[in-house]
């Protein structure tokens, strides 16, 4: 039907999420700078894809070196480049660094070391899915479940079967799932763009909404659980995610449904204590400021345009992961 | 420099704010259907200002009736549609209500009728900006002060001076208040387009930020109050008003800033127990499926649309009308 990202023929192709839904392109990544600009405009996102995509990185570096002849210093230098091409994310420096120690062994083996990173978090998906879904099951005892989701955390934020999308359409498959609220997701629309067009691809029901209209919607008891990915989570489960998903905690709480976080093992960050440590990403105030390239403020306005926001862990029912379900979010 | 209203030489003349703030444009309105098309397209929006042009729109209808020799039953059809135009604003009937009783004394008594609600708004903008302003210079003791604020609730949303967006014009000129957080307003963006046009037009610093980020803003201590306008408020001091208001209360009350509600006493209404009664208008799914007549969703995509959300009174600090601070949201 569709892929998000594919390593083939010493080069890695990426679905060109920019372009979505009015159009589906493929971009060929053959260079180091090339794959940050795609990673910068958001060509690919998602933790789960950024991590496989900073993997991949590394083997383009390498057959760019030998096309460039680079040092070994500059070789270096632009694995870097790729590890702080997004600052929030940890998946994409994991992702290099889980490939990075291997380019002394070689091209074949930075390669192999790529495609286990992707075929691993092909079977974490499904396993969180699971996990989630069988908790859900259990804990909300409405039929048909209506469930709420925020930004695009399906395939094309994975390399196959999507976080939080993924429990949806595994609660969809096992016919306990009615509905989806998708939120538009502002400023870049990955709600209203990805995740409506990958429920139209697989035909389940759902609604766009504006990220304000999401709060509302919850207290008048029209969802049943809200679920979201994550970019970053803390060691006592604070968790980063992209902006607008902290309101749909508080809501969730205050109406007293359940909050959950669907990330790979890979997301957790052992090492940063809590949400305060989480460095938050400021991107471009034109983000906010135009839409599909037209101004919508006035030009004497500045725009504040942060693309994360951390939920903390006492909002959170659990996190999931392919490993367990962390009641409470305690992590540690 | 401009105005939102202004009845002369027998017709309405509107500021069309669906085309700010790209052009300057205004409306002549001589008939109650031109009256309701721009109250629908929201040409005209804002409570207060929708009382002002209810009344008037009973001048139109009288006006109207000599031209097309209507009887009185066709001409209380005609007001009766006016009144129902939009059905979440108390203002827009109340305003109808006030007038409507003099038709039988003539055009020239319901004009003046309409003439002295739309002069009584405006002193009342002034009173409960002042009445406001002195309630947050006590309560809130970072100097300066940075506030938030939701939809256009200024100007253009009433005849004169504003609402919340008043109170904090009150503040700037009190040299307290340093700059503003303007939510953008999803779907319609009358944060983006028409709140921060007029801060513009009074040299307010101001940021324009995604609806989704108001709430993280606030959690980081970036904002010291939040304030909102309202389209009705019930006798137990819920609070309708544009929808994505509800989840910044969440978030203040959290934070524990103040969050509050500036409307007129027009905007009480008595008669409505609590929030539960009140009738939340559905808009069209594409305004949330599309952006200046582009396609962002998928075209097998529904969109959800509701325009006004509630936010019960316990999250609310304070309602401030021009005749009284009602400390937490107590009406009666």
């Amino acid at each position: 039907m569709f892929f998000t990202l594919k390593w083939e023929a010493n080069k890695l192709t990426l679905l060109d999420q920019t372009k979505l839904p009015a159009s589906l392109e493929y971009l060929e990544i053959i260079s180091v700078a090339a794959l940050i600009d795609a990673i910068k405009k958001l060509a690919v996102r998602g933790a789960p894809a950024l991590g496989a995509a900073g993997a991949y990185g590394v083997a383009i570096a390498l057959l760019e070196q030998k096309k460039e002849n680079w040092n070994k210093a500059q070789l270096l230098e632009k694995i870097d480049e790729i590890r702080n091409a997004r600052p929030t994310a940890v998946n994409l420096a994991w992702g290099v660094d889980q490939v990075a120690p291997l380019i002394d062994e070689g091209f074949e083996k930075v390669l192999a070391k790529a495609n286990s990173i992707a075929e691993a978090d092909s079977k974490a998906n499904r396993q969180m899915a699971k996990l989630a879904a069988d908790w859900i099951e259990k804990q909300v005892s409405k039929r048909p479940i209506r469930a709420l989701t925020h930004c695009n955390t399906g395939t094309l934020a994975t390399t196959d079967w999507g976080t939080a999308l993924g429990v949806i359409r595994e609660l969809f498959n096992r016919k306990v799932l009615s509905e989806v609220f998708a939120d538009e997701t502002r400023p870049l629309l990955q709600g209203a763009r990805l995740t409506a067009w990958e429920l139209s691809q697989y035909e389940i029901p759902h609604y766009v909404l504006a990220d304000g209209a999401a709060a509302s919607t919850i207290a008048r008891g029209e969802v049943d659980v809200v679920l979201i990915g994550a970019d970053r989570i803390a060691a006592n489960g604070d968790s980063a995610n992209k902006i607008g998903s902290y309101p749909l905690a508080l809501a969730a709480k205050r109406a007293g449904i359940p909050f959950l976080v669907i990330a790979p093992e890979s997301t957790i960050d052992r090492n940063c204590p809590s949400g305060a440590q989480i460095e938050i990403e400021m991107r471009n105030e034109n983000e906010v400021l135009e839409l599909n390239g037209i101004r919508i403020a006035p030009k004497a306005s500045r725009g504040y345009n942060p693309a994360f926001d951390v939920t903390p862990h006492d909002l959170i029912s659990a996190v999931v992961s392919e490993n367990q379900v962390y009641e409470g979010a305690k992590i540690i």
